[in-house]
């Protein structure tokens, strides 16, 4: 069993957030965005490195960093440049995006950045990557949301040849063209880093498996429906004839340890606000955009039934019922943000899992 | 007097390259290009960050990173990636890109960058852009080169208000769309990093102190035209209004330390080729589009009358000249490829200036 990190960081963290990734929906709380300043300081950038690094030293596995743009809370934009950054302060842990989302960027340009990430850090990039999900972004880059299925396939084919063709090449398309191009630094890992993709629908899955992907489960799905997804995967890989690895499925979770039913109620509300923000920036303002990437509407089922919240032995026995349906690999969505939460899951939860 | 370094690095350096920013020319050299192989090491990278935390214990004051795509030979093609690893293991050298092609980049994405580099360095990026000079690099990019300059006002005007806008904003071109943004993270430079430029016409140098950017005077020209140079922009500068800063205006310069007349002629004949080959990526096949990032034809008065080639007596005399035409910032062109020059240099020729 391996435990990895998800989440993001922003430039104003503050001790009361659990997840800075919740911390993105709190613009879309005011009422009028213009009015937002621009945040001053920069020291959640610098507590989210140091936090890294703790956790390495503990034993987490990986970070999985999420991108977001426009927020107004400083959020990371630029996730491959702090991970860049991560590399030279870590050694081992593995250097996720969770997810570059691949609409936005330049394929080539994008290929040429993870490819240099994977060189500086000795092979240790995990490439997420994403079609994107959320309205307000697709609005601000001013690019529809309807166009980011075909996007991301058509940059997917681009990126792909860049990272591993050893020769020299030319790819034209609706919306790129690159002639005679060689695309470099080679990446250290080979044929490329691994690519990873969050999915939840069943022909997603299917697709993702049958793509090559590893997979990426949501922190937002109840634990029957991200075991149903496991499955799902796990058969779409080994009817394509490969052999299934664990280590290919990462499930995201929300987690706090609680030391009593008073702090266990102040969690599983902070959690139901907080899916409720994400669940808000995950559709469009007239709801005839919903993305997947939704907890039930129930909220206080998904935050009681979705995630690791409970004492040491509760997240223990939770934990065993995700490795019991195959899960081997759980990213603690938004623990960076507390030091104190990586070392007592270090110290409480991880030995039952050595 | 300040002294930076000025190149890139490759995947494979070797110890016969004086400056890795010549090796680009290699590629096109070789008669079919589709035959060229990738690089398959990243030692260069490795290098190339040791040297820089040497020449920051050195005393050297920047380091100028150059952009270059599908050279062949593994160039730096994510320059500001690789400027935020070095942001991670040095403390005071100044970073900078030397420069990035604003043309092939998402503006919104790029002024993400270069702020969160910003904001990982505290403070020490120097963020140097261009329009491009080179034809080869365009047409892989299939960017037509003659829409350069109207593709680098365009984003430059973008890149301005994403790094120093308080509040939310939108911006629409011919080419960009962005609806309700913030650019984020802030910058810790305000109102955002310096932007330098290089430039070597007169109506260029003018442009770029009425813009307000600092200057790259390029390696190739000779003395004399660089001191021409560098009077029309300070009296430009002024002409505006503006008090002139020396340290505004950086000269890049080649440089070799020779102890006797054969290291001379050697060094000198090794100039001439790699000015040679950089002329040639400077132009088109058919010589119809020919920038002015271009020596002297006179390949020998270039190499001899340009550079800082000569013993360190005639280095330091060479300096005195420069300065005594109002330079006090020299970037030394390769010099990061050698840790014995770097080391020469600081310990023979800077203790003059000091």
């Amino acid at each position: 069993m391996k435990f990895g990190l998800f989440g993001g960081a922003t430039a104003e963290t503050s001790p009361s957030q659990s997840s800075t990734e919740d911390s993105t929906a709190r613009w879309q709380e005011k009422s009028d965005r213009s009015e937002l300043p621009k945040s001053e300081d920069s020291h959640g950038y610098a507590q989210f490195v140091d936090a890294i690094v703790l956790a390495e030293a503990l034993g987490y596995h990986s970070i999985f960093l999420v991108e977001h743009h426009f927020t107004g809370v400083g959020q990371v934009s630029a996730s491959l440049n702090l991970l860049t950054y991560l590399a030279a302060r870590t050694k081992t842990i593995r250097l996720g995006t969770g997810v570059i989302v691949v609409p936005w960027h330049n394929p080539v340009l994008l290929a040429e950045q993870a490819a240099t990430v994977d060189v500086l850090s000795q092979g240790r990039l995990d490439f997420g990557v994403g079609k994107g999900y959320r309205p307000g972004e697709f609005e601000g880059f001013c690019i529809p949301i309807e166009e980011a299925g075909e996007r991301f396939d058509d940059a997917m084919a681009l990126i792909r040849q860049s990272l591993s063709s050893e020769t020299r090449f030319s790819y034209h398309s609706e919306r790129w063209n690159f002639e005679d191009i060689v695309v470099e630094p080679p990446s250290v890992q080979k044929p490329h880093p691994p690519l990873w993709q969050a999915a939840g629908r069943p022909e997603s899955l299917k697709a993702a498996a049958e793509g090559g992907y590893s997979l990426l489960l949501d922190q937002f799905a109840t634990f029957e429906v991200t075991l149903e997804r496991f499955r799902i995967y796990r058969d779409a890989v080994e009817a394509s004839g490969r052999a299934f690895d664990p280590m290919n499925v990462a499930v995201a979770r929300g987690m706090a340890i609680i030391r009593n039913e008073e702090e266990r109620e102040i969690a599983v509300n902070k959690r139901m606000a907080s899916l409720n923000n994400m669940n808000q920036l995950a559709k469009s303002a007239d709801s005839s955009y919903v993305s997947s990437m939704q907890s039930d509407p129930d909220l206080r089922k998904a935050a009681e039934q979705g995630t690791l919240i409970g004492t040491p032995e509760e997240i223990i026995e939770r934990v065993r019922q995700l490795r019991n349906g195959g899960v081997e690999y759980i990213l603690l969505a938004g623990a960076q943000t507390s030091p104190q939460t990586l070392r007592d899951f270090a110290g409480e939860i991880m030995p039952a899992f050595a």
